[in-house]
């Protein structure tokens, strides 16, 4: 790891590992405040590919591309958490890696993730390991027997790698199925799912975005709303936790923090994503700072600006076909249309969002 | 030219002549619209090349290389006025060429210029075509003798290409020192400078930015300021007048109106720009849509959205070594910086710019 560096200055460099959407949000983010971005992907095309300056083709185990990757970049950060350990590990030796590999190790595991976030003195579900199928069942008796939901223990998103489960058969089964290891955790009986996105600079100072609420369809985020209709001292609570993940973790970047309020208004930490995050997206029409300039300035080393709200907003993600509303969106004289370039709309592909503006009904 | 289009559909391209900062910025806008960016210039390297899909270097009157281009659009903007018209002419009977051909031929040329807003029943300074010594000396004792202006009547920007004169002799050497046609303009005593910025769609329907104020610093844009102070009857009229032109040029995409306010409360057309402008590059952070984004819409067939402002905003420019205040200026709460990205901070340079938001002290 090589000493914290000076603030990056415009016309530096910022490598960015992963190609998707959220790396494209970031370039754009990124070329105004002066940096030149390089993308790292696998794949040929990609949406953050046709806005960077440069482009690397590479896989995240390719040492050589990799290293010669560093050498092109002032510092490296990342669009999604599932980064190998050993990717994260050669660049943080050549270059500075914001978030940290830390952030990579706990977020990659939902049984390391929730046993940190236990550790924090945060609620989580109820949980245990169940790597393979005699585990399952220990794991289902060891919840008390009610409902529960088998989870890959890595690489699941948007609902995938998911079983809901009501024995201790069903349990087994199902981690027999994903061949993989896996969590148990025992269902919330959650009243709505807020999230908190939140940024922390090198200087510590923290900037919290305020609660969205978010629902879901088909395991996809569908919506963002802001404000959260939420107690104040839910929101404070929210934001309470939020902070206390982020100098846990001496974290640097923008995050993503999942919570469930259950019935009882306690607030319990579902997961949380070590990046930009969709439920996030409404910052870029909503605020004086989206979440993607938020995090670049973090990565630059440079001062985080107020994360200050000053319109109502609903964030829709455009999932596959939606898209084809495209030209209904743009005639709605609110709507902030956000395109990901992406030709072909494929079931449950995440095509854009739309960002639909109110006048404030309430201020931080 | 080809028949009016269908509205331009996400995945399309639209090209831009011009790799400079306004074509930055018109990429930037575009691209999260779902539309790639294919930018024709001259320069190998260029602010608006490092965000753009695709980029063809070529010489504005490479007639080979523009109708390559061309078959690689679906539709073509401009970042600059000073288009050849054989280019321009070259493209428009290829693909859809907006703001149009017309629009050019009157900015390019300040006695087109000004003669086309007399027709309209606007008024300017008083002018005189000075295309050689002798009819300097002619259009100086026509405009009464007083002090006045000689300009080139093409090619100018930024200041350049002007001279202040005081008598018929430094009329005649003045444009002799040009050695280009020139025009004389009576020296305007005015009270401020104004400027709207108005976009016209596809529909016929104008949306305009609320004016701004501008000031200037050896001879180029230092700051624009929203709201002017301005009676609103004054206003209004600015945008009666930009709305006058737009709709006598049967004008598609965004336009910048420079005024002079006399001291008589009188309005005077100073010049236009049949394209984004400097000094509206304020809405980038304080209205719902910037003028990138409402350039693009009304290129692509797309309804503009409301030119509604949020804030108010004073835009700074950073000229030169300006740009070096970088980090004092990331460090603003309420600075929004926007750099293109340029290596080079020489004189009169525009590397960037500031919009400093307040909370708005008036609304449209």
């Amino acid at each position: 790891m090589t000493p914290a560096p000076q603030p990056l200055a415009p016309g530096a460099t910022i490598g960015i590992l992963g190609g998707g959407q959220l790396g494209r949000m970031l370039a754009l983010a990124a070329v105004p405040l002066g940096f030149h971005i390089h993308i790292y992907a696998p794949e040929a095309e990609s949406p953050a590919g046709e806005v960077a300056a440069r482009i690397t083709r590479g896989a995240y185990d390719d040492a050589a591309a990799l290293t010669a990757f560093a050498a092109e970049v002032d510092a490296v950060t990342y669009e999604f958490e599932n980064v190998p350990a050993a990717c994260a590990a050669l660049l943080a030796g050549l270059r500075q890696v914001r978030p940290g590999v830390k952030a990579l190790d706990v977020a990659q595991d939902r049984v390391t993730e929730k046993s940190a976030m236990r550790a924090m003195g945060l609620g989580t579900a109820p949980f245990a390991k169940a790597d393979d199928a005699g585990e399952a069942r220990a794991a289902f008796e060891s919840l008390g027997g009610g409902a529960a939901i088998v989870k890959t223990r890595r690489m699941g998103y948007d609902g995938k790698g998911q079983a809901r489960v009501a024995s201790a058969d069903d349990a087994a089964a199902a981690v027999a199925r994903f061949a993989a290891p896996c969590i148990l955790e025992g269902l919330v009986s959650f009243e709505r799912e807020i999230s908190v996105v939140a940024a922390r600079g090198i200087d510590g100072r923290i900037e919290a975005f305020e609660p969205a609420e978010n629902t879901h369809k088909d395991g996809i985020l569908h919506r963002s709303v802001v404000p959260a209709q939420l107690k104040p001292q839910v929101a404070a609570e929210a934001w309470r936790i939020a902070g206390t993940i982020l100098e846990a973790l001496d974290y640097v970047g923008v995050m993503g923090v999942e919570l469930f309020l259950d019935r009882d208004g306690a607030l319990l930490v579902n997961e949380i994503a070590p990046r930009v995050h969709n439920s996030g997206h409404w910052t870029m029409d909503a605020c004086a700072v989206s979440q993607f300039e938020q995090h670049i300035r973090a990565v630059a080393g440079w001062p985080l600006k107020p994360a200050v709200r000053f319109a109502d907003c609903e964030m829709e993600n455009l999932i596959g076909d939606d898209v084809l509303r495209w030209a209904g969106i743009a005639a709605e004289p609110n709507a902030c249309l956000h395109l990901y370039g992406k030709a072909e709309a494929r079931p449950g592909r995440k095509m854009g969002h739309v960002n639909r503006l109110f006048p404030p009904s309430g201020r931080r």
